[in-house]
């Protein structure tokens, strides 16, 4: 067990929380997935899980119907749910209380869903390697713009629903272009939960990088 | 000015000031607009404000780009912007800022459209007389479930983006049904804020109730 600093604020607490999570991870790849509500966050989740099976858990920390776990798990990956308490973002002990309750070994992947949120979730560190925002096609084109905090700390974006492209109003050159002004190395992927397209691509991604 | 007691909470410091809020907005039909980005808030009152003209003022406290406030002011209706300093909610504090900012005189509607968030804007009082949840059909109809909190609070909830109807999969008598469970006088209008479907009935609400 660590030492706790005596006058420890509640953001070096965060800090010291997540670099413990970071050495619990053990060297497996760890995502933090952070989006709207209704960007499609679990689809995702649930079309990875398909494809990475046992070498994929994940944390759920989205307010969630209990319907979301088995859409994980059916497909043989680990899921465990952190009760928020409506909460409007994860923060790294409550990530730390997950770990504590899923096994593993085996996985190597491991991605956290955070909260359904723009805003508060980009400011806390989980533990992960990498944040990865998601976007989706009907909420408009306009949002690394409206969010620079989160756009500019994601190392990936993935603009979901390209299914509805020609039916709603959405620039994804534009949208690639603002995220490249924001972050340089940015990776995008253009993905369609509903019909898979581009799902092994992101798949490949959360693998190696 | 009130008398500040010396020891008032947060909690305690936003209730009084809503209740000032109240004060100064003078009987107006005062909304607290609340949608997750992309849930189409400004959209709604674009086409708000071309029915209403100079009887809307808008208070928008949405992480914005300055294009929007212009997309308020061309017809007439006023518009000012909070500055939100990257906030996941507005507080009753905000808004009475931008009371000081704005003329209300002839307003006879003010809409204050909050930051794009789902959880954290439900529990702040801002000093209105009614909260409104905007959701869209790519959302998904879940979200009444997901985020009673909100949905308990919203006396009226706008279903937006209803020209995707039959193109995504959205149950809308579900979520009416959801959205009556936790609050059995609700009112729900359906509405496309690119078509302009369903605008009247919500703007009559507005004026009248």
């Amino acid at each position: 067990m660590a030492r706790i600093p005596v006058n420890e604020s509640p953001r070096e607490r965060n800090a010291r929380m997540a670099a413990e999570n970071r050495k619990r991870f053990g060297g497996r790849r760890v995502f933090n997935m952070i989006g709207s509500p209704g960007s499609g966050k679990t689809s995702i989740l649930e079309r990875t899980a398909a494809l990475l099976g046992p070498a994929l858990a994940v944390i759920e920390g989205d307010v969630q119907t209990a319907l979301d776990a088995e859409r994980i798990t059916r497909h043989g990956s680990r899921a465990v749910q952190i009760e928020t308490g409506g909460a409007c973002h994860l923060n790294a002990e409550m990530v730390a209380e997950a770990i504590e309750k899923i096994d593993l070994d085996g996985v190597e992947v491991v991605v956290i869903e955070n909260v359904g949120n723009l805003v508060c979730p980009s400011g806390f560190d989980l533990g992960e390697d990498a944040k990865v925002a998601v976007v989706s096609l009907p909420e408009g084109d306009e949002k690394p713009v409206k969010y620079p905090a989160l756009f500019m700390r994601a190392a990936a974006v993935i603009v979901n629903k390209t299914d509805l492209a020609g039916i709603v109003d959405y620039d994804i050159e534009r949208v690639k272009a603002d995220c490249r002004k924001l972050n340089a190395d940015v990776r995008v992927f253009e993905v369609s939960a509903k019909t898979g397209a581009g799902i092994r691509e992101w798949v490949e991604y959360l693998r190696k990088g």
